[in-house]
């Protein structure tokens, strides 16, 4: 397996990790999401042990608003890291790609 | 940094060794997504050594038809991934995770 297939697999398995823990095996409730959230995402998600927040993580990923986080669901969380915490990374990035390479190499 | 922190950025990683080769930096061209995938999903998707394969994921993931593969339009092929060849994935995690616990344990 390459590292993307066992990222995307990782990322799946973690999922999984906390949707079975209580109800439904396959989507998460509030407390799951939070315990996954706080556990997972300490560096990339702020004020997480605040429960207003977590009720408005929540409530927007919820999108057919049946009480539950399914992955597809869990997935528009990933989106929003990608834009928000997870963009400076993309900026690193592309500030290291973009520079010419050292004179030694 | 956490498993799940490591494998979203990661999936970031993976798509820039390639973007950067030709032309914008931050976008896959044809032959960049086509080095993508059969280096880093020959597990996942099949023919795609075969252009039309090739032409017909590269007219799918660039959804605002620009010629060029962005990170977010990228990211419609990890779900097509996750509800078809990973899906067998979930499917064996969900019969993992519904069985009751060996009786030894």
């Amino acid at each position: 397996m390459t590292k993307l297939e066992d990222h995307l697999e990782g990322i799946i398995n973690i999922f999984h990790q906390y949707s079975v823990r209580v109800g439904h095996f396959d989507t998460l409730n509030k407390r799951e999401l939070k315990q996954l959230i706080t556990k997972e995402l300490p560096q990339t998600l702020q004020n997480t042990k605040d429960q207003p927040t977590i009720d408005k993580i929540f409530q927007d990923l919820d999108a057919d608003k049946d009480g539950a986080v399914s992955f597809e669901e869990f997935r528009a969380l990933e989106s929003s890291l990608w834009r928000g915490p997870l963009s400076a990374d993309l900026g690193n990035i592309r500030r290291q790609l973009s520079q010419p390479p050292p004179a030694f190499l």
